[in-house]
């Protein structure tokens, strides 16, 4: 079976690495033979998304193709599902939907999925209504290419908010406007879907961000509505017809789970699953989109994981180290940028608090 | 730091892929684009070890040359070393030493490892006068070119001993001959010594064969006199300046353990840590050939750990089937035969024996 990944970053890496041991021919489509994935798969297929005989061509020599990234113009893709009929997975139209956050949202409501309530605006007056209603203040999203909180505004005061109005005013309705949800954490959890509608979870995760970032998740995680949110995710996943691994960061409000994102694809929160579980998100997300093979939720390996990402500081060369507790998952990024994901390191222990002092305690050896 | 590996096979493959999570640029010379190891690495050098340019070439482009297998010519290697100052790791004099079997219990004994007798003899007379001393038999070992039993005899009847110098007798120095050692199992044990002669081991693991081939591994293992036995290894290594992993292929006699073979090479007794350890044997030989920061031996990740040999049994395409229990490591060879190793299942557990139940279950899904 050979499964094509459009884009080369370090999540089209670890999709190509875990790919070859599963027996997949894992195809490559990215614009430069230095990008973290074009390294380790002998089927690199260079080229950019706008152009189209090349992506064409790249569609013409796999059996279907995925993606590590939603935020692809849809018009060249669907150009070539159309030429060349091989499918995409998860299917377009739907991560048309998913990656505009007022549709996802709009979706997630329609599905009974619980998260925060939003609003679409086209004037001031109405932001500032919405505003007055909301105590504890609103958070703006840029609706689409919004990630690691990219494109996110915190407004507290009047003040946040005419200086909002006067830097983005003139395109309000290139965002959605939530209330503040205070939270106790920040969780996760991913789940993939098959050809024939086998549906499997990875464990909940919580996780922490630094800088925007996500800086580390741990797990397994515990919360009492898991099981009615699961099930909510699982019809989720089965009217929209799904197909592939997806993740949902939820907040932890207390007594329930509100999904805060979602993100259709294989994503930072569950790079812990490389080490810590019986199958990774990668083959995870592989079987889904090519297979109808998915048959039971992949289990800890042990009391606890973690994963800590190693984030460049700087822009001069990182210097590597061996870890010696923990694994090891690096990029192969050319350049070091401040704020930028260059690796992870993995950790499992008897619990994920001990895991997570482990893959803290390596992150320090870094110089990034 | 670019790694070279002179080989494309399943073992050049796994040192590629896990090469790529610690950061090694892994580059692989082999003859065609569809080796196992050359599907799976942007830097892939076409070529057969006699093209002494393409050879050298290719030494230039890295830092360090490593092997996935001990039977190479050594000429054209040493020419390339010499030519472009790359170093070979471990040294290719050492290699020569131990790929040949006489050389290799020479150096054994030299060394007081513990190994059983053995002869090297020029006439019929002299291979007689050794039978008769061994009442239960003897064994004959090609010196050069064996693996998985191939050109290996056993000699238990003057009928045996007999038929075996009608086909072989004008080339009698070609063997070794070693008395039947009775054992009670077969073990195998891995170190990794680096640059900076630090030691470390891999446990102690049990393996059966099945048509003269490793069928599984399973571990860890217990013996009284391992820890003497590895004392022996470790200044084995040390007095032999060795670089990289090697595996030592043991007799459990009772009381003692018997060194039967050596591999100065990743080894199919240790694929088992790719799951099952803290550090798998692909990046401790990487660390090894490349690095001085080999520290504390690799720990067992859960109570015990097995791999199974998936063998090709026909000529027919296999049919891949997807684990679930236990981790797939396909090879991506092109064609299925029978014998051929196609690939590995490793599962771990709370015991060895319950890890090898895991993996000989999910080996009957497979058609070979």
């Amino acid at each position: 079976m050979k499964i094509g990944v459009i884009g080369g970053g370090q999540l089209g890496r670890m999709l190509a690495l875990q790919g070859a041991d599963l027996g997949f021919e894992v195809h490559i489509y990215s614009e430069h033979s230095d990008d973290p994935a074009a390294q380790v798969t002998r089927f690199w297929h260079q080229g950019k998304i706008g152009e189209q005989e090349k992506l064409n061509a790249f569609f013409q020599k796999v059996d279907v193709v995925t993606f590590e990234s939603e935020f692809i113009p849809p018009g060249p893709v669907a150009e070539a599902v159309q030429r060349t009929k091989v499918p995409v997975r998860p299917a377009f139209d739907l991560i048309a939907l998913l990656s505009d956050r007022a549709t996802q949202k709009d979706l997630l409501i329609k599905n009974k999925v619980p998260t925060a309530d939003f609003v679409v605006v086209s004037s001031a007056s109405e932001l500032e209504n919405f505003f007055r209603q909301h105590k504890k203040g609103m958070v703006g999203k840029q609706r689409l290419f919004g990630y690691d909180g990219y494109g996110t505004f915190i407004l507290k005061s009047s003040a946040d908010l005419q200086n909002f109005l006067q830097d983005h005013g003139g395109r309000l309705n290139d965002f959605i406007f939530e209330p503040i949800v205070p939270f106790r954490r920040e969780l996760a959890i991913s789940l993939a879907r098959d050809g024939s509608g086998h549906v499997i979870f990875l464990p909940l995760v919580e996780w922490k961000a630094r800088d925007k970032k996500c800086h580390w998740v741990k797990g397994p995680a515990k919360h009492k509505a898991l099981s009615a949110v699961k099930n909510r995710l699982k019809a989720f996943v089965n009217k929209t017809d799904y197909r592939g691994l997806i993740t949902f960061e939820l907040f932890d409000v207390g007594n329930g789970l509100l999904v805060n994102e979602v993100a259709p694809r294989v994503h930072n929160s569950a790079h812990y699953s490389l080490n810590g579980l019986s199958r990774d998100q990668f083959q995870l997300h592989l079987l889904a989109v090519a297979t109808d093979t998915l048959t039971g939720d992949p289990q800890p390996l042990t009391g606890g994981f973690a994963m800590v990402n190693l984030v460049g500081r700087t822009n001069e060369a990182p210097r590597l180290e061996t870890t010696k507790q923990g694994f090891l998952h690096w990029y192969g990024k050319k350049e070091n940028r401040p704020g930028r994901k260059m690796g992870h390191i993995n950790a499992v222990a008897k619990s994920a608090d001990e895991a997570l002092k482990l893959a803290l305690n390596e992150e320090k050896k870094f110089k990034l």
